[in-house]
């Protein structure tokens, strides 16, 4: 590749590579970066910058701002319907439990309204929340299922997520999260939902190629670890790649387990021990941080940090956008979060929804850094230095964006 | 006031009227609301709606959504050169006071960066502040000084909140609080500062109008009681009303001191005690709340909501955006903290930037309530029930925003 081939050319800025096994932020000050063919073709100093044709390029000014991989947001549920506003509202009025759930409160009363509403609704529903994270920087999201809790809903939102990426520029990636909850009509018959998700419900997503990956909710007010293990290895049968809600209240062993499947992450582990963190560190796993859910729960147990340091497990973080325990579309608000809460330096903060966002859902060689040959999926921000990015919120310095190459802000 | 000389008419909506002593929201369901002469001239139900003649002024169909007030935010340090950001990541790096300190952290290189800059500069670093609450919906902001520290750049900080007020249609209130902390010239003599505060700044701030009210910062870590008392008569002599930053760390009494003067409000308030809660109650002042500070400090001393509810004193939610404790250009997101951090009722939270905002800037003749006869700044969302602008973040449900009548967005 030499600068003959490139299409677009940013000057004069500030590069946070966040490539991986490097320092920080894997800064390059006063750089430049091309691209080509959607394709980070160069980066580097621009001192070394080779000579090019600036009329057959798009040349574009960086002055002295900061780039940045695009943001990813690997872990949402940003599919649902209905809302969660009035069991907000109940909650601090002082009301009951039994008084808010007879108020149809709780995950039933998402699960009744996403299955009630057509898939046109849930894409109208969903492009709001969508829309406000692509206008903080993020370029790939991860969506999941796990509100239909039968078949036909399943498919229906992991096809509204599929619909959604059509209307975005925004990088999709699916989920089926089948075993997230009970639905009423398995009510005492655990086993039996499991084998639905296992027998039906997994290979009808399958073979319509509508995920990815498949998710548990591995807790003990969700899915025990032999149900887990299922539908492990229903996924396992279908190729599709695993995750798991793990140690979120209290810790079943999820992560153990699902580390002897390969799997790509675990998320929340709030309550992961160093056997867990052991594991994960061994099988290459992602730990994923969801401060959002942390701070809407006001949980006091942190996520074991310093041990997901010393065994060098890569922490990503992501907004678990959902309408029960975290109401936020906002990644930037994750990236403070991340470091008010759980005292990650910023510069871990930004690869948990870089380099390691992009670890935790397989994309590790060719999203999340800026680096020659990856995606060139790049945010350009009018920042003095990344830690910016964690520090201050409100202000959105979003500059510009792209997406495989093209200029989307 | 007849229909004939109305120049707006918003049909088609539910209206939050928050006027103060009302329940909840004091919700209209189905209603209109008319302006006339940048004042709300009408609102009620649509059943009651007078008949008036659409070709004389504008309709425009509110769709059902919700009018409340113009969002209010009642204590912002929203000027200020440089950046903490520095000082942030260092600290989660783990690097010692003295090494932050000798790194030219804390207030200290905010003051110095404020002195520095020029008023053109300050106006720029203001803009996207203020544009970011703007875009959520604030109609009506309070800015203080308080990073200058001495004569000149104190007036500075107020003459930039002016000019800020001419480039934004926000109603832009000031407050003088040269009394923020000791500028190291004075190191050791707090007295002498004070004295300059007194006799030179706070005269000066008032001959050229400059400030509508006069803030102390009394604390441990600030000043005493008594220097406290020095400032508060200043004020009194020259006119200007009387806010405290009190109670954040400790309790010095500054409330009790402040109701004795007939203070607007008294802000912070974690350490209030009962008494204090009384005094305040009597006096008919605001306990203004700041939860983004108490998110970013990790504080754990919760307000005495409590006490505050039984004795029936306001209490008002602001963002207190500033470099060191609060680096949040956002009140929408201070509607979730006060909810989730200090266990608001939303409708508490939405009076709280709204006809209790007011209050706490003795406006509350004119603003924060949608009344007859109030200035007709207001805001159209694009929720379904109130409680959804304090429950969900990131989503921006502004719909339209009026001030003093005139559509501003
Ligand atoms: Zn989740
Ligand atoms: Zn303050």
């Amino acid at each position: 590749m030499t600068a003959n081939h490139w299409q677009q050319l940013i000057t004069n800025v500030n590069i946070a590579t966040m490539t991986e096994g490097g320092n920080g932020y894997g800064e390059i000050k006063g750089g430049a970066l091309a691209i080509a063919n959607g394709k980070i073709a160069w980066l580097g100093a621009m001192a070394d910058l080779p000579s090019y044709d600036a009329k057959q390029l798009t040349v574009i000014d960086g002055q002295g701002k900061w780039l940045t991989p695009g943001l990813i947001d690997c872990h949402t549920h940003l599919v649902f319907g209905g809302s969660r506003a009035n069991e907000f509202e109940m909650r601090l009025q002082g009301k009951s439990y039994e008084e808010i759930a007879n108020a149809g409160g709780g995950i039933v009363s998402t699960v009744a309204a996403t299955r009630s509403a057509s898939q046109a609704e849930l894409v109208e529903l969903g492009k709001p929340r969508l829309a406000a994270l692509f206008e903080q920087g993020v370029t790939t999201i991860e969506i999941k299922s796990g509100y239909g809790l039968d078949t036909q809903t399943e498919i229906k939102m992991l096809r509204t997520a599929g619909e959604l990426a059509e209307q975005f520029p925004v990088n999709v990636q699916r989920t089926f999260l089948g075993a997230h909850a009970l639905p009423v009509e398995f009510q005492g018959r655990a086993d039996d939902y499991i084998e639905l998700v296992c027998n039906e419900m997994l290979p009808a997503v399958a073979q319509q190629g509508l995920a990815d990956a498949v998710d548990v909710f591995c807790e003990s007010v969700g899915f025990t670890l032999a149900q887990t293990k299922q539908v492990f290895d229903a996924a396992k049968q279908h190729n599709l790649a695993i995750k798991v809600h793990a140690e979120q209240l209290s810790n079943l062993g999820a992560s153990e387990l699902a580390a002897s499947y390969d799997a790509l992450s675990s998320d929340h582990v709030e309550f992961l021990d160093e056997a867990g963190v052991e594991a994960m560190a061994h099988a290459g796993m992602t730990a994923v941080l969801l401060p959002g859910a942390f701070y809407f729960l006001r949980e006091t147990q942190l996520p074991p940090i310093e041990l997901l340091r010393k065994h060098g497990v890569a922490m990503a973080v992501a907004t678990d956008v959902n309408p029960g325990t975290s109401p936020f579309s906002s990644l930037t608000l994750m990236l403070n979060m991340a470091c008010t809460l759980f005292r990650l330096t910023p510069a871990e903060a930004l690869a948990g929804v870089t380099c390691h966002g992009a670890k935790a859902l397989g994309l590790a060689d060719s999203k999340g850094q800026l680096k020659v040959g990856f995606d060139a999926d790049i945010a350009l921000w009018n920042i003095n230095q990344p830690a910016e990015l964690c520090y201050q919120f409100g202000v959105n310095s979003l500059s510009a964006l792209f997406i495989n190459g093209e200029k989307v802000k």
